[in-house]
């Protein structure tokens, strides 16, 4: 079976075709600046790339180049749209209402569209795809798979914020969480890994890319996710401050004469390492600022790893303990330094890394906790598209059988 | 000696007289609602309580009444104001110019006014309080003891936020922290029952009063404190919502059309256990709730429980272990219940609470972990107002010498 996968965002479209039996992605690319100057198509395939200039107006015409380039009779990979099977969308907000991938139907629509005002900037370009593609490959069955889904079994008193009360009836404020779809393929990968699925398993999954997540997981179940209402919630990102004193923006607000729209765009866009370092939102620039002795950009690394271990132990209270440590995403799969300091000083919980492990599991699965840890401490390279289509293809199967 | 110790708010006075020697409560009193209808002078000594009604404009005016209660011929405790050999007076921020008590000149009243954009309620208020009580009483030293000066020890990783560096530069922006003179206090009460200061111990710090700190201290030094610029962050309060998703405030300011005015207030005054119960910012008629069957009301308590819980974790992760737990403040000195709740599932952390042993600890110092429990588990009855006066005593002491 073949599965396409599309992952739509305001001005772009993330594909794969993926071949569901070879367990391989046959193509992928991406659709850039929908709508903007200067909006290409970039097409993968065989380990060759092309790249196409082209005037792409909506999400629409981007779908149809994304077509063309799958049937190309140079770098195609299908000779028939027929082919694919079914589509699979990435759909950043379910909200309540989806604890799990859905078949698209006009009712899954709604419900889509009632969740946007929870991601105003990411739903309504998720259903523009599902619009798009549905037109365009209307025979096939095509599924939502929510970034927020997996964190549905949270308990009320991990997902329920102190405020009054009206705020969650009226308007949905809650802890909804993030990378769901990374964190339930990490931690299904985790436990193949391990050769355990017991329900009473505790892992703590460190999703450490642009965006980080901290997730608790007990017997399989998401019960606690660092991520809130929205993604500025948790651990130091990017550009993404994190947890902060509330009091910070009323403080800034009425101090330094900014506005909500201000602060929301700082607190967004221009904290996180880039704030702290003053140099990048990229890991790998602050690492090198830091070995270059940039006192910022050391800072920025302890402050990082601090406020991940308080994390760690944190969720270690939330469930009893810790069997299973998990790192994922680009900081996690790629950074033996930070894992390292995450770790450091954490024996009482029984965490103990294997240093030369460490060292040598860089893009690539592996235990790196010493053979007497207590604790596992993986690595677990995440693969969200990949978790997409194996959703979609389960689906997809259900549904020809009725 | 006699000192005298004071806590001035915006339309309030608290004051004590306090014989060092005897180690004794000898007065003491509240005078409230300042230049409000209504205000009235509450004057207990050797247990029995006065009550005078009378117009009070402003703290000059209530400090003099002050100072006629305790000379006063029937209810009075000295007969001439030169008995009072120094005052104490409580300062809510210190920002980070003040580590330590400090003798009050006009130098240190200068940097107290400087940190009035960190705390406007308050320090405006301790200001007047201490202009008053030097023209009162010009005679004696006066000391200032700050709620943020024993968290100064905390490393930069701890209290830096991770937003632009500049609102730390031009506008004080980071975690300051407060309750640092209860925690001071409750952490050396703790030190002596134990038997040991060993500057390695591990101890986290419960204050759980209206409003909530934990605090982790080692060998002695605060080095993470969970509220911040602001008391607002941390733990859940009576009405105050502690930690919360900052995109909290931006989406309610949108979706709900909230000016951050109304925001401030909401989170502030109405949010916590308040806002979570939909009945009372009270622990005990929360729990009366709870006993009664009320959902909200058992919500409110779990989701308090949790977040401790989880604090707890956080700061033994931060701290590399943990050896003591000590609980104080209303709630932790006075509710087994919520002690029972919080160290409930923390048997990886080495805790181990004996059921009786907390039960019976209610208003009283005691150890309440089992004897095989590795971590100590400690009630600490916290008293600011003797702290502030052994700092004033200390201080006033170095004066004379000199």
């Amino acid at each position: 079976m073949k599965v396409l996968v599309l992952n739509c965002g305001s001005s772009s479209i993330k594909y794969q075709l993926r071949d569901m039996e070879k367990d391989e992605v046959i193509a992928k690319g991406t659709v850039a600046k929908i709508g903007e100057p200067g909006s290409y198509i970039e097409h993968e395939t065989g380990g060759k790339k092309t790249r196409r200039e082209a005037v792409i107006p909506n999400h629409s015409e981007g779908l149809s180049l994304v077509m063309k380039a799958m049937l190309d009779e140079e770098h195609g990979v299908i000779k028939d749209l027929r082919e694919i099977a079914a589509v699979g969308h990435r759909v950043v907000h379910g909200g309540a209402a989806f604890t799990e991938p859905a078949l698209i139907t006009p009712e899954v629509q709604e419900k889509i569209r009632e969740c946007i005002p929870l991601a105003p900037l990411h739903n309504p370009a998720n259903l523009a795809g599902i619009t798009e593609a549905k037109k365009q490959l209307p025979e096939v069955p095509h599924v939502a798979v929510f970034d927020t889904a997996f964190h549905q079994t949270m308990p009320e008193k991990a997902y329920m914020y102190a405020v009054p009360r009206e705020f969650y009836i009226q308007y949905g404020v809650r802890k909804y969480g993030f990378h769901g779809t990374s964190c339930r393929y990490v931690s299904k990968k985790a436990e193949e890994m391990l050769g355990s699925s017991s329900d009473r398993l505790k892992m703590i999954i460190c999703h450490l890319g642009n965006g980080v997540t901290l997730n608790a997981v007990q017997g399989g179940k998401s019960v606690d996710t660092s991520m809130g209402l929205t993604p500025l919630e948790g651990l130091i990102m990017g550009t993404r401050c994190g947890d902060i004193d509330p009091g910070v923006i009323f403080y800034l607000h009425r101090r330094a004469n900014l506005s909500v729209e201000e602060l929301d765009k700082i607190l967004n866009k221009k904290s996180g390492l880039l704030g702290v370092s003053g140099v990048s939102n990229d890991m790998r620039e602050v690492i090198k600022g830091a070995e270059a002795g940039n006192s910022r950009c050391k800072l920025a690394l302890e402050m990082y790893a601090y406020r991940v271990k308080k994390y760690i132990g944190a969720y270690a209270a939330a469930m009893g303990g810790l069997d299973v440590l998990v790192f994922t995403a680009g900081i996690g799969e790629n950074s033996p330094l930070m894992r390292g300091m995450i770790c450091e000083n954490l024996e009482f919980l029984g965490v103990k890394l294997d240093g030369e492990a460490n060292v040598k599991t860089v893009k690539a699965e592996g235990v790196i906790s010493s053979p007497d840890s207590k604790v596992k401490v993986l690595v677990v390279p995440t693969d969200e598209e990949k978790m997409i289509a194996l959703d979609t293809m389960e689906i997809a199967e259900k549904v020809k059988k009725i």
